[in-house]
């Protein structure tokens, strides 16, 4: 991939890049409120809180020194010479967004890209700890992934770094293609929801001694489903932001992204539905929601790069793959996972890179995506769960036993999100 | 009207486009959260996940077939000669969209246009038929207008076919105008929404042997309410959208676009706020809502062709016509239809269509959008109906009487929206 | 400040502004979800069709009148010489918004900014009259707003008015800045809350005779939070366009602007969450989502003026400032403000256009930035106070106790807002 600053960029370019960085935020916003409807409703107002207090406290790090080390201003960076080969591994940003003004057009529209990416990273983890994560160790968190997993994997995929140089280096490919945020996004996000469910554990009554996981329906299916709608626009121009961005894209190649995000999402929702309604014989709608949400997962490494029949291929698998993961993962691995965010962000992020790979006319650009997916689960993984694990020494992920079970609203904010309504526990779970 | 490919279209025109069909979706979002909002809390997840359903398979079949009879990228089709003229009456798009990325920008602009209309056109029958309408049947349905009612009748008003050739071929001023989808999304769903309700009848209980109708009101105003806000602003970017593909406007025609969508449905709620305050004594939040959305869909015809005060003057005439229309269809023929879709989107858009060839300068104009009603009603309907009849024998509409009693959520996805809510359910219509 | 016609506006200027007005509806809609949240179950449809409503009767309004007097096509306006000065004190536009497909570029899209600006301001003091202003006393209040208090304010600060000529006539800086509307639609709109709440007085039992001021928690986190995400993306755009249009500012600067709204809201709510931590142990949803709001409202003045680390700091001192004014005005003062529009709008809006003038560059901005301030708490407060407490007269604010009793949805409305939910009402401020 070529580093942003490099490439021309027309006045209409630029002005349609900004148009479309602006309605993207709506798809971190549409998240947020899933997230919200799948957890309880004893912890709706911590949910919704803790997502605008997770997206400043990274936004506020990112402006201070994450935008430093990604780097996508000045398209150079700190460069190790290793057998000969320049491996890129951080920017040379200035610091507090200095000159941001005044830079080159490409790399100032690189950076509002970068803050709507990093507010949709936070927000994957987030769900995952639902119901029992801390909104403090949330927000510590989320500075974390602010100041250095994101800053250091935008750089590597974005901002010119090694991972971008793949192909100019070893001749893979165009070097790692991540367009639309599969990777440095939704797996990034996805393996951070990973370290936080291994870190909290699970929720108290999921996995009783005897029997069976226990069903945990998500509160409210309305804030599911529009969420899911809602997510679905701000997809579509942050995928056609970043065609324009890191694939150098026309406007005259960015219908397809859009009509191929659709389809990824229609064919993967259209797979989960008959998958589940096969199975358990009605359809799930939670799982429904999974897999919409699924495809514009998979529509994040793909959307610019397949044609339609194929945005609605790899739609169906990551439709049929992540009910079965998301069953895989609670009754084979006991992981309590509300939102299903391992499964739909890293799960069909990862199938999306690979099809990405494969569907790339390019020599090499599938060993490319598998480098990319190798420092993702070889380095970044385990280097998120060691910080995370570091972090939960100084600021405890999982609130205590009493909390848990009055709620997150209740323990941590003093009062609930709808106080006025009344509400019955299911006591099997309390 | 002229067919897309045959006029210039700016890198700014075509970027503008691109941003406005963007924001577009909130149009369909905003109706399917309406549509929940005036269903029942029974039937609350059914309702989305079928419009997500919906939208999923009418986006697949049509990439699939619809796209080349609808026909936006090549402006030619399948010619008739009859008495020496020629009638258009389907496209010839390549298949599977095949080429998409290739196209001229203004045909690649009216396929996005195309899905955008699409996704709204079948979420109007699915509102009529809350609470009873099987989600299987509902998308079977949409494959149907994905693949068949909407491509063609939107080759005939967009696609170069023969509704808009009535200009060039019989001097009926520029052909038949549809500028915001007036008739091929809201006239051609409101039509669907009525052979929906003749096929699965009333709700249990909503005409009881004796005495009146029976009240069923939605069961969330804020969804209801906030749904006409978040429509609003997928209705701006839609209109103008049209008017830059549909009729060849220049970017600064759009300003009086969008100031004439906003007025339309300012003039509409105010006179349906002061109607049904004055018939009823308060006003109906409800029929308000009806209203506002009953402005906007006058305005997918006017809002491009009309001054200020003529947006005003239609909306106005929708906002006093759809309550009463809603009112006599419902106590005057015994129509069951939750969401109203019947006199907001056919009455409104049948209103607004006149009222744009009531207002146009051509000669002749308004001959021919009485050409263009006189189709929907007397071909596409029966059409409808008839296909619609035939669908049911295989894939039942209506949910059996055990379903209906429980709720469309726990019958059809075995669980409901709101698990932890207390619902009262009102006995009178149990 | 410039007046809008006499800057060059190249076309992709123009699209992008358009654009970026389309977005910005959802600044409105965000509000008006809050502000439904901040209220009670038993006024929610009431509040929410009250948006609808306000919204409606001030554009309709605002096209047949105030446009004329705000008058953003033409540049010129009535002027009085004092002193030898200039003093441009009202537009000269044409009435009913005629010629507007034919005005200048910047012309158009200063009107489009206009209605958008005009929905966001009437929306303020409605949600601080929640749970007893009257829905038609509210309507007429939009009304006077749509047709007085906001137009000739408008003119003053955007349309050429004396306001904007300060620079040019007496050599204070540019004149007035107000790019994103702090002056024109958050403080005028929060002293017309402050007017209201002065007018309507306390909601029942909120300051019983004995003890301290009852706490009325908003009925729905969630509508408050979600509400919070709905708005920054409309804010966004907001800020953007404002700055296109009265900035003078090409494209390239407008990143800069995103980034600091992002970052004075991030600010802001870290803030809050720091501060009502700390004050009451556990922090405060309602307080941080006013931070947050407080954040959007200081940026509206200086996004466009401060580096980003500017506008961290102007974000955190709003987001100290405003949960201690709206302690203040409740505990000191005994201001019911359900929504604290006056804390946020008037509050947050006062800072800004204080520190746009401490940040700015030219001499004499910071004595501008007074005059403007001077002249909306010494002319606008009691103008608008006067002409509210006479409109009382005709049509009174308040609702009487028993419609107050039931909630303003039964007694407006005749049904409430969630009719098949089980609601329990706290008997302590019943």
């Amino acid at each position: 991939m070529i580093a942003p600053a490099s490439l021309p960029f027309t006045e209409t370019e630029f002005a349609l890049t900004l148009a479309l960085l602006l309605v993207a935020p709506l798809a971190p916003a549409g998240v947020a409120l899933l997230n919200t409807g799948l957890g309880r409703s004893r912890s709706a107002a911590q949910s919704l809180l803790g997502s605008l207090l997770l997206v400043a406290a990274a936004s506020l790090v990112f402006a201070v020194v994450g935008a430093t080390v990604a780097d996508g201003v000045a398209g150079s960076g700190h460069i190790a010479i290793i057998n000969g080969k320049p491996w890129n591994w951080a920017g040379t940003g200035s610091w507090l967004l200095q000159g941001l003004g005044t830079a080159p057009a490409r790399g100032q529209a690189a950076v509002l890209f970068y803050f709507v990416a990093l507010a949709l990273a936070v927000l994957i983890p987030w769900g995952s700890g639902a119901d029992r994560w801390r909104l403090t160790a949330g927000a510590a968190s989320a500075v974390l992934i602010g100041a250095l997993f994101f800053p250091f994997f935008a750089h590597w995929t974005w901002g010119g770094g090694w991972l971008s140089r793949l192909g100019v280096n070893f001749s893979l490919g165009a070097g790692f293609l991540d367009v639309g945020g599969a990777a440095t996004v939704q797996v990034l996000g996805g393996l951070c929801a990973l370290a936080v469910i291994w870190i909290t554990g699970s929720r108290r009554g999921k996995f009783p001694k005897e029997g069976f996981s226990t069903a945990m329906p998500g509160h409210n299916a309305v804030y599911i489903l529009f969420g899911c709608l809602v997510a679905l626009v701000g997809w579509l121009a942050f995928n056609m932001a970043g065609a324009l961005l890191w694939l150098g894209a026309a406007p005259s190649a960015l219908p397809l992204t859009a009509v191929n995000t659709l389809l990824s999402a229609s064919g993967a929702i259209a797979a989960s539905f008959t998958l589940t309604r096969i199975r358990f014989g009605k359809p799930d709608a939670s799982l429904c929601a999974n897999g919409w949400l699924a495809g514009l997962v998979t529509s994040s490494a793909c959307a610019s790069l397949v044609s339609p029949m194929g945005a609605i291929f790899t739609g169906l698998v990551a439709g049929i793959g992540v009910p079965l993961l998301v069953e895989f993962l609670e009754l084979g691995v006991s992981l309590d996972d509300p939102s299903g965010a391992i499964s739909v962000h890293a799960g069909a992020g990862l199938w999306g890179l690979i099809a990405a790979g494969l569907f790339a006319p390019q020599p090499g650009q599938f060993v490319a995506q598998l480098m990319g997916i190798a420092t993702l689960l070889g380095l970044m993984l385990p280097l998120i769960y060691f910080v995370f694990m570091l972090l939960n020494r100084f600021v405890p992920f999982r609130v205590d036993a009493d909390g848990e079970r009055i709620g997150m609203d209740l323990h941590e904010l003093g009062g609930g999100a709808y106080p006025e309504f009344v509400v019955h526990r299911d006591d099997s779970y309390r």
